[in-house]
Formats: C-alpha cells, sequence, structure tokens
C-alpha cells in the first residue's frame, strides 16, 4: 500500500495550562515541561492555550516594545530548548505576542494603514503588534499564524492593540495536514475554519483564551461542531485555565471529529493533559488548495509526508462539564487563588461579620488557600445583635481559620468626639473604621484584605467607599445575593455528602441579612427584597434594558425605578472598587464602562416622542 | 452676471458648546439657545461639535438600545423645532448617536458582518451605532454622516461602540457645497477631506471632541492646514469644551481657508460663538463628483442654489493660544468645574496639610468654584512640624475658604489602643484615619471629597489607599510634582500682575516636601529627586520606553530600577484611585491599561536573548 493510500495517524496533546501575565521566562518553563509530559504520552503535535508566553490578557504591555521584543526573542529561544532537550520531533503550537518593529514616535499626519476599510483606527504610536500562534519543530519556528478576527467588546479590547492577520498557514505533519487558527477565529462563520474546509486539511488547531461565564460551557461544544463541519476537519479547541485580575479561565478544551462526534474534553478548573488519536482515511480527504481563498492566502508547509508506522488508537477521556453550583464555586476558588499566588501574597484577611456574605468569602478562601492562609476578624459594634459574634465564631470554627475580635467602640467614640457624624456618616464611619482596622492588620502582617461585598450590594452601592467596600480584591463582587444562597446551600450540602463539616452556618443563611449601622436595621429597610433586586439588576446590568424592555418583562415598575436610580448613582463608588472574578454575562469593571458624570435616566417615552417613528 | 459666476458667500458659526453626557433634553437646549445667538448673529450655517445631544464620551449608553432610540427622536424632534422656532433657515450641524435596530441577543454563532476585512469584531448584541452628525434645515434631517475613522487608542474605544461610516454627503446651500466628517477623520490623510477634495467641495465641517493635552494646540493649525490644502476647501473644526470625567475639551475651534489662512480661532476653555464669513470664487472651484470615489461614496443634495445677496465681510475673530502654565491651570480648572457641578455636588473638602499639593488644590478648587463652596480642614497629628498649620491656615486665609483643625491623635489612640501598628501600618493609619473624618464630613455636609495626590506620588504609589488617595475627584493626579511647583509659582506670579493676593503661600512652595506621618519624615528619604522622578515617569509611563531606551535616554540606572519597580508595584492602588484631569499624553486611568497581576518586570535583555536577531 503506497503512502497516498495508509491511513495517517497523529496523536494530539491538548496542554490545559495556567499561565502567568508577563512571566515570559515562566511560561516558557511551563511549556518545556508540559511539552515534556506530551512526548512523554506519544503526543506528535501539542497544542498550548492562545499568547502561551506572555499570558492572557496582557492589556497595554502589548503597547511596549521591551515586552514585544521580549516575547518574540522567548519563542526563538523556547524552539532551539525545546530541540536542546530532545523534544524537537514532537510539534509544538504555542501562542505568544509578535512584534513588527515600530516606525518610532506617532507622526502628527498619520499615514493611511494600508487597511483603509479598518473601522477601528489603532494607536498610531507602535509598530504592528499581533496576536500569534507559531507552530515549533526540530528547533525552528516553522510558522507563524496571526490571529484574524479580534474582539473588541465585553471585556475584550483586542482592537486596541492587535493588527489582524490575512495568512492561513498549513503544515503537513506525518502526512496530515494542519491548520493553525485563534480563539475568536471559530466563532466567526466564513471565517479561516470557513477557509480551511475551501483548501482542504485534516486538523484545525485553535488556542484560546475563552474566559468562563456561567453556561458558557454549554454554547461551546456547539459552537466547535459547527466549525469542525465547516472546516471538514477535526479541531482542537485548547482552553487556557487559572484567574487574571478579573477574569477566570475554566479550561474545557475540547476535540471534536469533522462528523460532530466529541473525541476529548479536559475537566473544568484544573490543568490538564489531554490526548485525542486522529486516523485520517485518505479517501475521505478532499483536494487540496493554496493561495489566495476569500480574504485570506492559504500557505503550505511540509515537515514530514511519511504517515506514522500504524499504532493503536487510545480513546480520549471525556470529562462530564460541572453542575452549575459547582462550576460557578470553583471559579470563584481559582479566581481568588491564582490573584493571590500570583501576586505573591501569603494570606487573606476580612471582616468576619456573622452575615452570609463573610461567611460565604471565608469558605470560598479555605477551599482556595488553605485555611492556615485565612484570617477572620470580628468587628462589632453596639448595634451588632448576639448572633453576629455567635455566627462569625460557629463560621470561624467550621473552617478552622484564625479568627480574632476587636470591638470597635472606642474608635468610633474618637471620631465622634471630634467631629459630628449623624444618620448616614455616623452608619459610614462605622464602615470605615473597621476598614481602617482591617487595612491596618493587612499592612502590619502582609495579608491581602477582601471585600465581602456582593454583586447586588455593588449594583445599588449598598456599601460604604472605603467601609466594608475596601480590600485587594472582591471575590464575590459579581455573585448577586440570591446566587450566595444558592451556592452557600450547595455547598454546605457537597459538605454533607462528603461527610465533612459543613463550611457555612445554617443560621448566616437563614437570618434576615443586615449591615448593623443603626439599631434593628435590615437590607429589607432601604431594598426591595433581593429577588426583585436581582432579577431587575440582570435585565438593567447584564442585559442594557431600557425603562420599556424592563416593564415589559414584568417587573414592578416603583422596583424598578428605585433599583435603576441605586444603580446610575453609585458609578463613583464601583469606580474605585476591587476586581473580583467574573461569572455573569456582564461584570461590573471592564466589562461595563459607564461615565461617572452621566445625566441620563430611563424613563419611558413621551407621548411626542413616541410619535416619531 | 448670471449665478454661475457670482461670488458665493456663507456665514459660518463655530458653536464652541459645553455639553453634558447623558443630558438630551439639556443638549438640545443648548443647541436651540446657540443656534439662535448664531441666526441672531447672521450665520448660514452653525456647526456643534462631536456628539452634541448625547456629549462626548457617552461609553457604554452606547449599548443602550433605549439611549440610541432617544438620540434619534431628540434629533428629529430637534430640526422640527428649530423650524417652529424660525431658525429653519439656519443650516445646523450637530453631532449625535444614530442607531440602527439591533437583531435582538446575540446569536450563538455569529453571522459575518459584511466586512470581512474588519480587524476590530465588535460586540454582536447590539444593533449598529454609529457615530453621526446630521445636517438640519427647514424642519428636516437633510443629511446624515457616519464618522469613518474611529480611535480606538488611548482613551479612545470606539471601535467597541460604532460601525463606520461609508458615504460622504455634500449639501448645496446657498450654491457653496458643504461636506460633512466627524473628528479622526481629519487625522487620517487620504481620509474623508481628501476623498472631499477629489470629489470637489467649498467646504468641509469638522464637528469634534478632542480632548485637551499639553502642547496639543500646537498641533491642531498645521494639521487642519494640511486638510484644507487636501480637500481645496475651507475646513470649519467646531471642538466641544468643557470636562467629562478624567477628560477636558478645551474648545480651540478653528476655521482655515485651503491656502491655509486662519479665518477664525476661538478661545481655549470658554464657550464661545465663532463666525466667520466665506467667499466662494466661482473660478477656482473645481470640477464636481459624486459616486464612488475610494473607498467612500459621495452623495450630493441641493438645498438651495442661489447664491446669498451679496454683504461685506467681516473678518473673523483670532483668539491667541495660552502659554503653557495658563493653560494646564485654566484646564484644570474647567475639570474641576464641571466634575463638581454635572455632578450636581455643592461644594468640596479636602485635607489642607500646608504642603503644596493640598495648597495648589485649594487654589484650584477656589478658581473653579469661589471660595465659599470650598472647605479646606488641616489634619494634624504628632508628627505635624508647626509651619504645617501655619501654612495651612495661611493658604486658607489667602484664598477666603472655610477653615477647619481636628487634630487626629484621639483617633489614631484609639486604633492603637486595639490592635497593634508599627511601622508603614503605622504611618497609613494617619493617613486613614484622615480619610475617615473627611469622607464623615463629606456624609454630613454633602461635600465631595477631594483627593490631592499629584502624577509623581500616584506612579509610584507614594499614598495610603484609602487615606490621603481618598476622594470622588483629584484634581492634580495628572500633574507631575516638579509641573505642581512650576504652577503654583506662575499662579501666584498671574496674581501679582493682576494687584491681586498670591493665592499659594511661598512657604508651601519652598520648603521640602514631607509626608509627615514619622518623625522628620521627608519624600526624599524614600524617593529620589522630583527633578529624576519626573523625568524617569514620563519616559516610562507616558512614552512605554523599556530598559535599553531608559538608559539610552541618560537616566541614572539605579533610578530607573527604583521608580520602575515602584511603579509596577503600586498598579493595584491606581486601580482604586479617583478620577483626575488628564493634562499629559499619557494619564493613569483608561489612558494606561495594565494587568494589576503583572510578572514583567524591564531588565536589560540577557546575552542570550541578546544574540538573537
Amino acid at each position: 500500500m503506497s503512502d497516498e493510500q495508509r491511513t495517517r495517524q497523529l496523536r494530539v496533546a491538548l496542554a490545559q495550562v495556567d499561565t502567568r501575565v508577563g512571566d515570559l521566562a515562566g511560561n516558557v518553563d511551563l511549556v518545556h515541561r508540559w511539552a515534556a509530559r506530551a512526548a512523554g504520552a506519544g503526543a506528535h503535535l501539542v497544542v498550548f492555550p492562545e499568547m502561551t508566553l506572555t499570558g492572557y490578557p496582557p492589556e497595554d504591555l502589548v503597547l511596549r516594545e521591551s515586552f514585544a521584543r521580549a516575547s518574540e526573542q522567548a519563542l526563538v529561544g523556547l524552539a532551539a530548548d525545546l530541540a536542546d532537550q530532545g523534544l524537537g520531533g514532537t510539534a509544538v503550537v504555542v501562542g505568544y505576542l509578535a512584534h513588527t518593529p515600530g516606525s518610532g514616535p506617532a507622526p502628527v499626519d498619520r499615514a493611511p494603514t494600508g487597511d483603509e476599510d479598518a473601522p477601528g483606527d489603532a494607536n498610531p504610536r507602535r509598530g504592528a503588534p499581533r496576536n500569534a500562534a507559531a507552530l515549533l519543530y526540530g528547533g525552528e519556528v516553522v510558522v507563524r499564524y496571526y490571529k484574524r478576527h479580534l474582539p473588541n467588546y465585553g471585556v475584550f479590547d483586542e482592537a486596541r492593540y492587535f493588527v489582524p492577520g490575512t495568512e492561513l498557514p498549513v503544515v503537513r505533519l506525518h502526512g496530515v495536514d494542519v491548520a493553525l487558527t485563534i480563539c475568536e477565529d471559530l466563532w466567526v462563520e466564513g471565517g479561516p475554519c470557513g477557509i480551511a474546509g475551501r483548501a482542504g486539511v485534516d486538523v484545525v488547531v485553535s488556542p484560546n483564551a475563552s474566559p468562563y461565564e456561567r453556561a458558557k460551557d454549554d454554547l461551546r461544544l456547539p459552537l466547535v461542531r459547527r466549525r469542525a463541519a465547516e472546516a471538514r476537519a477535526t479541531v482542537v479547541y485548547c482552553n487556557q485555565v487559572g484567574g487574571q485580575d478579573e477574569l477566570v479561565f475554566d479550561g474545557d478544551s475540547l476535540a471534536v471529529a469533522p462528523d460532530g462526534q466529541l473525541l476529548a474534553r479536559a475537566p473544568q478548573f484544573v490543568e490538564h493533559l489531554a490526548t485525542v488519536d486522529l486516523a485520517i482515511d485518505p479517501a475521505a480527504v478532499p483536494g487540496r488548495r493554496e493561495g489566495r481563498i476569500g480574504p485570506m492566502t492559504v500557505t503550505r508547509h511540509l515537515l514530514s509526508e511519511e504517515p506514522l508506522p500504524a499504532f493503536d488508537p487510545r480513546p480520549g477521556s471525556i470529562a462530564e462539564p460541572l453542575g452549575d453550583c459547582e462550576e460557578v464555586w470553583r471559579a470563584l476558588v481559582l479566581g481568588l487563588r491564582d490573584f493571590i499566588d500570583k501576586n505573591g501574597m501569603p494570606s487573606v484577611v476580612f471582616g468576619l461579620s456573622g452575615g452570609i456574605d463573610s461567611a460565604m468569602v471565608a469558605a470560598l478562601a479555605v477551599d482556595a488557600l488553605g485555611a492556615d492562609r485565612v484570617h477572620g476578624v470580628a468587628l462589632p459594634s453596639e448595634y451588632s445583635s448576639e448572633h453576629s459574634l455567635s455566627d462569625a465564631a460557629d463560621s470561624a470554627q467550621r473552617l478552622g481559620l484564625h479568627y480574632s475580635v476587636v470591638p470597635i467602640a472606642p474608635m468610633v467614640a474618637a471620631f465622634r468626639g471630634s467631629v459630628e457624624l449623624t444618620g448616614v456618616a455616623a452608619e459610614n464611619l462605622q464602615a470605615r473604621v473597621r476598614g481602617t482596622l482591617l487595612m491596618g492588620l493587612s499592612n502590619q502582617h502582609g495579608h491581602l484584605l477582601l471585600a465581602t461585598s456582593n454583586k447586588s450590594e455593588v449594583a445599588v452601592g449598598y456599601s460604604t467607599l472605603y467601609g466594608d467596600a475596601a480590600g485587594g480584591f472582591a471575590p464575590i463582587k459579581d455573585v448577586p445575593k440570591t446566587l450566595v444562597w444558592e451556592l452557600s446551600r450547595w455547598r454546605n450540602a457537597r459538605a454533607r455528602e462528603l461527610g465533612e463539616t459543613e463550611p457555612i452556618p445554617q443560621n448566616s443563611i437563614d437570618k434576615p441579612p443586615s449591615a448593623e449601622l443603626a439599631p434593628g436595621q435590615q437590607d429589607s429597610d432601604s431594598l426591595p427584597s433581593y429577588e426583585e433586586l436581582d432579577a431587575v439588576v440582570a435585565d438593567y446590568v447584564d442585559r442594557d434594558l431600557g425603562m420599556a424592555e424592563l416593564l415589559e418583562r414584568g417587573h414592578d415598575p416603583a422596583v424598578v425605578a428605585r433599583v435603576l436610580r441605586l444603580v446610575d448613582m453609585s458609578e463613583f463608588k464601583r469606580r474605585q472598587s476591587a476586581p473580583g472574578t467574573k461569572i455573569s454575562l456582564k461584570a461590573f469593571g471592564r466589562d461595563r464602562r459607564l461615565p461617572i458624570t452621566n445625566r441620563w435616566r430611563e424613563s419611558l417615552p413621551s407621548v411626542r416622542e413616541g410619535a416619531v417613528p
């Protein structure tokens, strides 16, 4: 049987790793270790996530020429080092930041870019950075692919940074044709996958940095299936895992055959090496083209024609997606852990009030860091109820964290002896005394202070700036209060299943929420029910609906008016809030960019305006 | 003499107004008033700034369909109302947010946009918002122009929001051909001005929202001259004036003839109506084209062919650009005033330490708001020197602002009686007690708290989070310490020229800077000289230079290493800092987006890396 007729095989590994932004040397080392593991598992091709060497998203580091040059140098060095270590025979696809030297400072008069249809005019003060992936083999950088579709919505600003690519390289490895794409390219029908389908390829590799959002994994498999069908090729989708400031990446890497069969799926929220064995039937392979196809140019690069000696294929392992609560919990744990560890913080501290928010943050922190790195401080005031202290102590005892009690009365009295503060000013004073105490402990002991505000509070500004809003990280900032309760119940149920102590006091879950800044105060004095509040916030904040649509959705008009007013008025607080892990469709932070100075208030169109078509 | 041979005249008004973001009704009212003024001055065409009706930048309000619909309705209503008020015979060019209804929620699988070369893939969850300008005449919206070049660098995110236009409308008004463009379109050689030049027009109007930056006005006139030459037409550049969060717009509106003659120039930092009388010699007018020219389609719209009866032209008035110090001072004053007034705050409060930063903020605040709206509080500690209190009192007396003294010792003692705080933790405690006191006064009396940090401090994190960094606005956040001194000297000199009391105590300018958080502490104990520091910050932060370039520029290697480490380590503080007026090439805030979690540290390339090409 000639080579042309033999089935071509390839073992592809998906290295779902947790990179660090800006850590070129560390990320190069990570690629070394995982490439060696993949080669040890018999892989011929290893795929890493998007921008492996720089981490993702590197944000304005991209504009630093020194960084871009270092990324290019790291890539070339990595190719050589892999070969030096005997890994030159394994093809490795890594993401990096590519750089064409700039033309110096901005000309006053900008020259046309050559891409006159560019809708986004990027910074003229730099060269041409690109979001790139390279295939390394035999000590060389064999091909470089430049991402074509640059997301510029939500948390993404890629049109700020990158120039889009126009070339689709296809590498023949052991007789198998492998095309390179990156992340967003996969979301566009008729994009690089469609072009690969017209060119004829066997495999499309897709390094990704696709942040976690609730239920996003439900979208990925159907999406990858459609692209595999369009490309008439197996799609190998490798996503990064880990936390980076406001984002957490869940992994969930996939390989899907052209007929839609799921060949492998990596578990979420852990580093993982998945392998998939491909067998390409030469009869099923269409004709091969190169050159201009649509808006791209397809290039072909021969590494090895000879098919591999036949080997017994192993079925890929397929992880089950997690349930909704477990998925969110693990997103929050990983987001918190990576923020603390990647920033080199030894430990965390926070106010433990006996309420559900701080009880949940305590449980998350212990899951993320272990009890020995977690410090809870009860800061009772004259308005604190008895159950506040007992529930806080219960929480600390269940989790085994470091616990102390510092009554705030002497500090509050000292302030009130110096200036007259009444009403809201007196309420906020208590919160700020707590914030100052906790920041003192943070500075004294090197703990990072966690803010315990939830999304409902952040939305309506139900928190004190520099008080309970103080902190370097806000683990549940994107978790609405109703979900805080649901997750807490789920976490306790999971503990019961495992025969462990429930980490969250039932009383913290059950009791009516209160800020306890005034006698007998309850959240329901100043806010609608959290069920109503969260439903309006989801529609107004996450979905950007206006007044007419909100009322059409059946919300109570009085509740809508109240919630929208509070959301609109508290933008200045959010602008100064700590980052927290995004889990929703739209999180406060980079994802939602509203002016502070903003007179727009939603209202129903007037009759006069309504009459205009 | 036939119409074809007669000189065509037109009086064009530039309405350099201060709009409010989100205030559609207020901005419509503003257009009414200024259009009436312009008509009263005999203008036939009035040009308003970019996005007049929505204010600029509206940021994510653009994604709210209700807002975009309201903008469209406001435009149509405005056209009708202008005619109702007898202004239908004056052509009015206003900016607005245009909206094509969206196709509902994001499809999982995005359809190609038709613009397959788009480098930025905008949010698929919306319709097609556009940055637009319309010409209103006779009660109708005559033409709509959609901005072609969308800036997506620095503080600009227009590729996030807008779809670029492809049509260049030209309106014939009293026999004069007027083309519409918007802002960034003017910065692109071969862009809409070049196309207008090939099509043949008499006037190009350019509504702008071009933020102030030091020395930017030195760029505008040569730029507009080049475009006027390219367009072979008079360019009428109308820029907005006023503050919006981090940005301040300086106006500096211009009209320039095709031969480069400056016809009119509006003063900076004030609302102003400039007029310019044009006389178009028919012999000088080239042939007229329409249809496809380059990437755009030129359309022609006849309003009136008949030239106006001849009138005596009046020379336009030409304002002298301000000197550097006065320009910066007035930018800071206007940025502060508009932030306070547009957010409806009655008054401001801040800590008055006797140091130069708070003394300068006090002078700015009094210039911006008047002394009666300004409250300074001295908050002395055991480490405060005698001159601190006397200089603070001197500052208050010179300015006539409200002044009080609250010693912080009792509060500091109360904290230190409850928890052990030493070293930096004890220093920061003092700053946070001050922050808590000032926020208490803010809450009690409705003052907005101003943070007095300067750019040098913000760069190296030489401030206490929730302490002296606390505040809703930071007026000198983008002013390096060396410029704080220079501006203070300039402001005193200006007062002397005017025979007024110098607003800033000379002793505050002269004495060595100190945070006074420990005995005998001076800034020079922990920082390089401010001359060295500011020079490195300008190169590292504003110009994004790497280590090799910084050393090439002659900075001391030890100073560079120390400053870069401090800048890199304090990103978490900056993320929570108040907005302040941008005056530099690159301000902290929207202009510079670095990750908090970031392991990149500038160093010289190693020999090994250096050897790789």
